[in-house]
Formats: structure tokens, sequence, C-alpha cells
């Protein structure tokens, strides 16, 4: 691995941080947080070595989830729920892997994970000055942002020319200040090993997630696979398993209460860094809308899928990501407004103004600093009805494939770096992808619902969006428009990429006219957001200097899906008056639980080895049972999923997968006292995969005996 | 007081019993329990004497709750929800005590409370003999419930001739097996003294209720009066306190973690000793329906009641005590389907069987027994359809006054003896009180709404109601019906009582002729209820008797809503897997909880008084800070609301008012691991009386200084 060093102004940070169990640290930053004093019996090279290889290397980004290799033969561990979309989209009435788990006997069984990508960070360099250099004073916002974009567009590209096979990515590490360019290896062919059935997989469903205590097995094995050469491919029954630099050896014995562990992955956002006013905005807009529309387009989709488990089937992915959203946005809500978290920042700010004001040349550089910032987000609470127009590009898939298709068209006549991100070269056959893939999942009858309800809430938003009213579809319309669009076949849609604006416009499918009506307004609302972007960037830029100023400490810099290191150890906590949970859950537990009413069935198997203590060599010593859940307090968020949960030899004792409902308010803002995370343990995954689906094979390529 | 000692078997029941904590004893049992091995510090005898005054004395029933003396003039506490319907009742929108709370500064200010009465056992006598005398072996079902019924009238109305102004019931131990006349000091003039504020008394309202930790400061005070010559008499401001012959002495300094604690009370009804086919009844078709139509009602009482607080004052009530039953028969049917409860009692009949079946007597005689009953069962299951047809008459109120009105009027022209229970000399009075409360709570278009549900619901079951549907009124009559029916009126419905029925059928009211014409319906189902009735008990009776033999043991009476003590410690558990729940919970935790959001909102004084640790003498001396609740493993049930709770010195450290959440299933079955029940700590009733609404008064009353 090879790495340049972050600005130092970030490294300089984590002198502030030791002292609490907080913080998503940039790899990079490891020399600083002393971990031999938390217990971790590793150096900070071994873990990771800008030089030599580290026990970084093991670890891989898979899709939006983070994976551990966990053989030398690319073998990787990672949630259940990462893998959900492959294993969705490869069942069928007859082979339900979904309900009935899936086992590749050989590698010669494993399944193409469709859509599904692989990285591995390879290194990664501060290009701030590069990127700040577009930018000049006159610039209006939205230029500064497209500037921006295209700088970052052209790094990416000239770094993927110079590292053939590898993906470049440029991440904004503090908003409008720092810049980092990060290289990956990128392997496109993965495939499905393992699954257990979603009654273990998913055991406790919606009304278990984000809760502890916990009992889902949520884990299951895919691989990479690579040209015979080694060099990245798609899909070719010729390839071969990718071989990983370093591989994290499993350990079987597990963890403990108050064991050291450390987690490292790809974290997705956080918003520690962000204003009063935005969480405000979060709390009385944002929030409350995702859950009242998830709540709905959920129950319709329950609705559909109720006698047939072929629609079931194709709702159940999308289903479960919008219920996961949905749970951790009232989460949110409920703890923004338990906490007082909002009033809490206000006054942290109040105090920052009072700073600014204390000198003059401050007031005058940074003195409507707060104000703006609240400007931006009180602007989009008045336009809360823009939430609407964008949701019926999204809620409705068949928008969705419309609005895709159309405005791939229309940015690929662009020159490649001045398009919108998904339809650059190296990106557009990844959005082509999981297009095709989200075509398999349509279901018309259920989508023109959806639709039909989007647009009736545009038009109830009534003045406000007066100027689109007559270019949405008539609501008696969308029988028709459902029945004659051919959006719904997946080889049109893949069709439709080679055809221009004008040639899909010439098509006269009613959902494409019904989006190149509409299309002025998106363009509208997109130029209008990069607006904003662009002032907050230049502000929150601002504001991060000032408060350095103020603080006389540097921060950690929010989640950006980069890879990060958290650590902590496996721990309780008391979520109210008169309630403590304890760290580790059993499989007793789980087997108490499994009432036989959905969400909560277990495998009859699973209830007979319990009931016969057929535990293996997967027993806690002093719980007698397997552990099936553990709890510790990293500093995680989504992203973190598939993370591997590393004791203090670097060894995995379990696959990180969730958070505890107090704690998904972790996004906004750490405590010790309830930023809790949840992983499967290391016992239950081999127990599960061995003692009771008989894939010993793999066990063995762990080195497991 | 004098008591004459129960049935031999029931005294004898003891022994088997000291090994756990479960068991509502009849309060002569006490001498059996070896309550001083488990911590009590007072003698049997100063507990229960029947010759002499002693702490039973103190304790009395509030309608259908408990209560405790706590001064020497009849000052009573109890629950928040006991008196819940008296506070509403004098709350209007002006004086809304249900939202601010009420404080009585003289006796003069105390409000009578409509409907209320307060009973003090004052003796009890076996009469099994007497009872089953009458039954001869030629009786059918039905002529076997008559004739004990009308024998057990005839014993009350001669002990009330005899004993004048007290109150006789008789009261069915063992079911077909054993009976206890009960003689009770009988006070109809019942006030109300003081009521924290819903917020308070009521604080986490539904969403707590049922549950632990929790934070409800559910107590009140009433006060009984009584003629100045102290004999009992209705209302009159001429009236006086009443003064007990004991009162409980009230313990400023509370209990803590591990105390003994004792409750005696009137718990209402258990269901120990019945049948896994009563289960499994109960499971599949009684608590699911209650389930499903109490939410489907509390919905339109909510809905109704949104904008306009005088509409939600009407329904509150009312709404309060179906949530209540709607939020524990889920409770129960969780607890059955977790705990397994029909197959493990189903195993224990298994046995029992076995044991019938060893023997060729013994099998004759009770061979079919578990069979029989289980018929019963499974015959009400058959005519699920029943409980639509008689809750038209509960769930609509209309329905409901026109249906008493009239059965009152049929009954009332048969000899006393022969009536309803309720409509009988001694008890119609009080028929008629509470009905005249009900129709001040009548709120026509909720019930429009009820009764046009309710009727869709027996129409919906097709065939098996086709004898009644031509009865029942057209929907599209019902918008009239509403409109031209006079029982919305106080005046009319009690002037309707001196009516015979052919004047009730004259008056062409048109909810009066709805119920004629179902009438006959009624009767039916009335006459086939006594039956099925009759077959239990007769059944049952020979059950205990079998089950005895097997056994070799005895057994403690389900609760019946007489005398009963029950013991215990205060301790947390383990509701679950990887949880513990301890036993004491704080104001920190109660303003913790405070989200602002109903039910969290607490008045803004207790939240200063909390931020300025303003805990007078209040404080726990562990916690430091109030405690408000407190957990304990004692066994109760409905009725034992309002239980004192009570020390090793018979001193009361708090007021007994729900179960947790797995407790509700203590109706079925008593079990150590999750039977606790919870009560507000004296220390919190005491600080909100005293410290946050300054009724100083009272506390001196009680001699807390």
């Amino acid at each position: 691995m090879k790495f340049s060093l972050l600005a130092a102004f970030i490294f300089a940070a984590v002198a502030n941080f030791v002292r609490a169990e907080e913080g998503m640290f940039p790899i990079s930053e490891i020399g600083g947080l002393s971990l031999a004093d938390k217990g971790l019996r590793l150096t900070a090279e071994e873990v990771f070595n800008a030089d030599q290889t580290c026990l970084v290397d093991g670890i891989c980004k898979v899709n939006g989830c983070t994976g551990s290799f966990v053989s030398p033969r690319g073998l990787i561990i990672t949630n259940h729920h990462c893998a959900y979309r492959a294993i969705q989209s490869s069942s069928s009435t007859t082979d339900d892997y979904l309900r009935d788990g899936f086992q590749a006997k050989s590698l010669g069984d494993e399944i193409p994970a469709k859509g599904y990508t692989v990285r591995i960070t390879e290194s990664f360099q501060d290009i701030s000055n590069q990127v700040l250099s577009v930018i000049t004073p006159e610039m209006s916002y939205m230029e500064r942002t497209k500037a921006i974009e295209q700088c970052q567009k052209e790094l990416e590209k000239a770094a993927e020319e110079k590292h053939v096979g590898q993906r470049a990515e440029v991440a904004e590490m503090f908003a409008g200040k720092t810049y980092v360019l990060f290289l990956y290896t990128y392997i496109k062919d993965v495939r499905l090993v393992f699954a257990p059935p979603a009654s273990v997989g998913n055991f406790g469903g919606e009304v278990d997630n984000w809760e502890w205590p916990r009992h889902t097995g949520d884990f299951s094995f895919m691989r990479a696979y690579v040209a015979p050469d080694g060099s990245t491919a798609e899909y070719s029954k010729d390839n071969v398993p990718y071989q990983p630099k370093r591989f994290i050896r499993v350990e079987p014995k597990g963890v403990d209460e108050g064991d050291f562990v450390m987690l490292i992955g790809y974290p997705g956002r956080t918003a520690r860094h962000k204003t009063a006013s935005f969480l405000k905005y979060e709390q009385n807009v944002r929030l409350p809308y995702v859950v009242d529309l998830y709540q709905w387009q959920i129950e319709q989709m329950q609705q559909a899928g109720k006698e047939d488990r072929a629609i079931a089937l194709k709702h159940s992915s999308r289903m479960k990501s919008l219920a996961n959203v949905e749970k951790r946005s009232r989460g949110q809500l409920k703890g923004l407004v338990r906490k007082n978290i909002v009033a809490t920042r206000a006054e942290a700010e109040a105090e920052l103004q009072s700073f600014i004001n204390s000198d003059d040349d401050r007031r005058e550089k940074y003195g409507a600093l707060l104000k703006d910032i609240a400007g931006v987000y009180a602007e989009m609470e008045a336009n809360r009805h823009e939430l609407d127009i964008e949701n019926i590009r999204s809620a409705s898939r068949l928008m969705y494939f419309a609005f895709t298709i159309y405005d791939a068209a229309v940015e690929r006549q662009k020159a490649d770096v001045e398009r919108e991100t998904p339809y650059m070269d190296r990106n557009f056959d990844l959005t082509r992808r999981r297009l095709a893939l989200a075509v398999e999942d349509y279901h018309p009858p259920t989508d023109r619902i959806i639709l039909q309800e989007m647009l009736r809430r545009v038009r109830a938003s009534g003045g406000k969006t007066q100027d689109i009213a007559d270019q949405l579809p008539a609501e008696d319309s969308l029988a028709e428009l459902y029945a004659a669009t051919s959006l719904g076949s997946a080889e049109v849609v893949q069709a439709c990429h080679d055809k221009t604006p004008e040639q899909l416009a010439a098509m006269d499918d009613p959902a494409i006219s019904a989006i190149i009506r509409l299309y002025p307004k998106y363009l509208e609302l997109r130029e209008q957001s990069k607006s904003r972007e662009g002032k907050l960037d230049q502000l929150y830029g601002e504001l991060v200097t000032v408060k350095q100023e103020f603080l006389k400490q540097n921060f950690v810099p929010d989640a950006n899906s980069t890879l990060r290191l958290t650590y902590g150890h496996v721990k309780g906590y008391s979520p109210e008056d008169a309630v403590y949970k304890s760290p580790i859950t059993t499989l007793g537990g789980a087997v108490a639980k499994a009432t036989g009413v959905a969400p909560f069935v277990l495998p009859p198997s699973i209830v007979e080895k319990h009931a016969q203590r057929d535990f293996g060599s997967f027993v806690h010593p002093k719980l007698k049972d397997v552990p099936t859940g553990i709890l510790y307090d990293t500093d995680t968020t989504g992203g973190n999923s598939g993370s591997p949960i590393l004791n203090h030899e670097g060894r995995l004792v379990g696959v990180n997968f969730d958070r505890a409902f107090e704690a998904t308010i972790n996004d906004f803002a750490w405590n010790e006292a309830y930023s809790r995370s949840i992983g499967v343990d290391i016992r239950y995954a081999l127990w599960i995969t061995g003692n009771v689906f008989g894939a010993n094979h793999l066990l063995k390529e762990m080195g497991v005996e």
C-alpha cells in the first residue's frame, strides 16, 4: 500500500480524541491513537503501513458495504444484508435462496452477483491545493461547484489512465477545504458463495433492525474473481479467485465482555461538523418526510406481495432498504428530540459566535457565517415541496428508468468530464447494469399506485408547484401510461442507451414523454442544488477554520465512504433509567424469541441443535451457549456494514452489521452512553455455516478446523 | 373482623406454595405462610385477626380497585386510574382536573365521586353446603346455574336484612365446589380529595402502560363519608368523614431493592385452574377479537376528540379502559405464544389423563372430563360470531342504554331474587347511577360509527347470523335513528326506569325499538351462557377433585375479587436475553423521558425542581434522586390496582398499579422469572403531593412531617 500523508491539520487532530472512543479515523492516523494502551497487541505499522503489506490490505469495499478477505483465495465475509441484492436477484420461486439460503458446493457453483464490485484501497494522496486552485473569487456558487467537480473528474481520469485497471476517486474530507485522491483495485467479478436462509440472516427482520439485544445471523460469504493473469475483468467463467495481498485470520474463540475491538471499514456519511440549522432542517423537514413517505411505500409493497411470493421477491430488496432508512430516520428523530441535540449544538455555536464577535477583524470575516449557513437550510425548508418533485423520479421506478435513460442521452452528448458522474465513460457500465437490475424488480401495479400518490402530493403543494403542475401526467392517463410504456422490458431499456435525446423523444413512449416534459424542472433543481452545495462548501470551509481558531484543536473529518478505523471495547449500556443491556446475546435468546411468527422463525434444525446442546466448539465458556450477537462502543455508521470486528491480535471475531436504536443518532453526534454498534459473533457464523448447514469446506478454507 | 374459616382443603393448600412467591392467598391463610421467614416483622395475628382490629381493617375496595385508609379521618390512597372516572366526570373544559390536577383545600371542597362506593370486608363464612344442596342430578345445566344463582341471592338478601347497612356477597372460590359469603361495610359517599395532573398520574399513557421501567405517579386521594351517626348513607353535605377501625401508617422512608413487601387487596380474576382448551380459546378467539375490536374503537374515539377537548373528555375514561384491556390482551397473546403456555398446560393434562385412565373406576368417573370441558370451548369457538352480537350492546353506548332500560323493565316485573343481579332492589340504585354516568359521556357521532361497524360485522358473519339479520337496524336508517332517539338525555333515561316494557315499546323510540327486536336473541344468548356456565361449573368442580387426588396437594383458589394477600420482594428481572431491568426508577428517568410530546410531558415545576435537586426528604439514599416506581415479584392481577405495598412492619411504602408486560400472562400462569408487579413509590407520591403541589395538610393528616 502506498499512501501520501493527509493534510497536516487532520493528522494533528488525533491527540484531541484519545480521551473518548469517538472517531472514525482516517487510517493514516493510527500512529497517534496509542492503541497499545487500549489493548491492541499489534504495532500501528502492522495494521497500516504505507510501504508494506499490512492488515488493512485484507479489507475491501463491497458496493456500499465493507468486507474482509478471509482466505488466500479471495473469500470475503460480509453481511447477509450486503449480499441481499445478489441473493434476491438469483432467487426465484423455485430456487428461493432468500428463503432457503444458498451454498455453493464448489467454485463452479458460485453465482455471479450482478451489479456487485469489490474495491481495495491501494493509495491516497492529498490534492487539496490542486482542487482549490481552480476556484476564483468571481465565481458564482454554481460555477464554483462545477469547477471543483470538473477538476476532480479530470484528476480521477488522469489517475486511472496512469494506473490501468484501478479506480480513482476524489473524496472531500472537509467541505471546501481538503480533498484526497484515493486509488482502488477494482474487481468486477464478484460471486455469491454462501448465504444462510433469511430466517437466520434476517432473523427479527424490521422489528429487530436497529435494536439490541439482537440475534440476527447477518453474515454471508462472497468471492472476488479476476482474469487468469490477475487483472481485473468482467465476469467470465475463465476467471480465477483473486489472491488478496493479505487475508484476515478468523478467530474461532471469539471475544468476551470488556475485550478490545477495532473495526476497519468504509463508513458512509456523518454530519458531526454540520450546524444546528442543518440539524433543525433534518428534524423538522427531511426526516419526518422520509418516515412518512417510506412508511407509505412499504405498506403498498407489503400489500402487493401478500399473496404472491414472486411479487414479494421483486419488492424484497427495495422494501428492506426503505424499511432500514425509515427506522433509522425514526431513531434519529427520536434521538434529536430526546437528546436535545439541536439546542446543544446551538449553544456551542452561540459560544463560537461570541468568540467571532469579540474581535473586529474576525467579526468582519466570519460574523455572518452561521446566519448564512442557516439561510441555505431555511431556503430548503421553504422549498420543501421540491422533495416531492425529486421523489417522483425515485419513488416511481418507471419514472426513474425514464429519467435515467433520457438524462444519460442528454449528458452523453457532452465531453466526458463535463457529464454528470454516473454518465462518464468510466462509470456508465455500472450505471447501466444497476438500471437493468432495477428493471427486473419492476412491478407495474405497485409502481402505478406510488406514482399516482407522488403526483397527488406534488399537486397538493398548491401554488408552489404551479409552474410544473401542467407538465405532470394527468391522473386519469396513468392506466394508459403503464399499459403503453415499453420500459418494463430490460432489453428495451438497454437499447434506449444507444439513442440520442431526439430518438428517445421520437419513440413516443408515454413514460419518456412524461419525463421530457419534466426535464427542464429537474435541470433547474440540479443547478439550484449545485449552487447551494457551492455556497455550503465555502461556508463550511470557513466554519472549520474559525472553529479551529476558537477551540484550538483539530477535528476528525466526517465519514465520506473512505477507509477509516475505529476502536473500542465489548460493552453493554443503559439505554434508559432502570434498564441495562449486556453485550453478548446467545442462541438460547434466539430460540426464546422464535415464536414461529415471521420475522421470528428459526430453521427447525437450529432449534433442535440448541435443544441437544450440539454447539460444536463454538460455545461461550461462561454463557455455556453459542454467542450470537456482540455489542461494542466503536464509532460506526452505514457503510461499516460488513466491517470486520478485529481483536487485539487483528483477528476476526465478528462482522459488524448494525447499531443500537439510540445510536442511530450517532450520525449527528457521538455519545459514550449510547453509541453502540452491533455485530454477529464469528462463533455463530461458523456454527451456522459448518455445524448447521454443513459447509465445512469453507471453515477449512478459512483455516478453522 | 369476624371470619369463619374457609373450607379445610383451601386451608391445607398453603404448605404447597411456600416454595415460590406465587399465590393470591385468602387472607385466612396467612398463618400457614411463615411470613416471618420471608422478612415480615408483624405476627400473622397483627395482620389478620378474626376477633380483633388488625391491619386488614385498614384496607378497602374502591369500586373495582383497592384502597388504603391512611388517616383516622377516612382518607384513602388509591391509584389515579382508579379515581379517573371521578376526576373525569367532575372535569369540564374550564375546570379541567384531568389535565390540571385537583386539590381540595378543605373538606368542604372535596368533590362527590359519582358512582363510587367503598367496601370494607367485615366477615366471611363458608356456605358451600347450603349452595350445593340446591342442586339435583336431574337438573339441566341451565337449571343448575339458575338454582345456584337464586340460592346465592337469597342468602345475600337474608344476610343484608340481618346486618342492616352492610353489603353481602357470595363468592365462588372453586367453581362448582366452594362458596363463601362475604359481608362488607358499604360506603356510598366517596369524594375526590387530591389528584395529580394526568401528566403525572398518567405519565407515559398507553405507551408505558403495562411496561417497566415506569415513571407514572399513579396515585390519588379520596375520602369516605358516612352519616353523622356513623351509618352508611348516600351523599349529603351533612355527612362526616368515616373513621376506619384501623388506618395504614405511611412510611416516608420507602423501601429498597431486596426488601420484603406484602400486598393486600381485591384481585379480580385469574384462570390458573382453567384447562388448555380454555387457554386455546383465549389465544385463538377471544383475545385476538378484543385486540382487533378495541383498537378500532380507540381509533374512532381518538379521531373524534382530536380537535375538541370537550369530546376528548367525554371519551377519555372509556378510551383509557379499552386501551388498558387491549394492551393487556396483546401482552397475554404474546405471552401465551412465547411461553408456550397452551402446550405446557396440555402436557400437564396429558399426565392427569394417564392417571385417570390408570384406574377403571376413575376412568369411568372422570375419563371424559377434559374432553367435555374442551367441548364447551369448541362450541364457543364455533359460535364466535356471538361475540359480535354481544358487542352491539356494549360497544355502542346507545344500544347499551336501550338494552339496560328495557332489560331492567322486563326483569323488574319478576320477584326480586329471580331478577338478573343488577336489577335486584339492593343493586338497582347503583345500576341506575352508573347508567346515568355513561349517558353523560355519550357522543352520538362516534357512537353511530361504532354501531354501524358492529352491524357490518354481524352481517359479515353470513349464514350464522341469518336468524337475526332481519332484526338489525338497516344501515341507512342509522342517521335517522340517532337523530330521533331521546336516550341521549339523562333525564329521559332516568324517567324510563319507571316504565313497564309495554310503556317503553309505546314510546316508539327507535333505539328502544331496535333493542326490542333483538331482545329475544339476547335472551337466547343469556340462557345459553347460563347453560355453558352450569356445565363448566360442574366439570371444573370434578376437575379440582381429581387433580387433588393426582397431585396429592391442594390449591389456592383463582382470584375472584375477594380479599387476598400476596407477598414477595423488591426485585428486578430479565425479560429477555441480554436485558436486565432493575427494580427502582427515579425522577431523573422521568425527566429524561419527558420529550414534551404526549404522553411524555411533565409539569414544568417538576422538571425545575429536579434540575434544582429540590427533593425535600424524599430522596433515595443510594440513587440520590426521588424514586418514582418500584418493581416486586408479588402475585397480582386487575383489582389489585391501588393495593397498599406494605413493608416488613406493615407500613405503606407504595401503591400498586400495574404489572410488567410479560406479567400480563400472570392471569393464566405465574412464573418467578417474569411475574412482576409495579407500584408508585410512596416517596414520589408524597413529594408530588407536598413539595410540588403544596398539599402539605394531607401529609400532616397522614402523620408525615
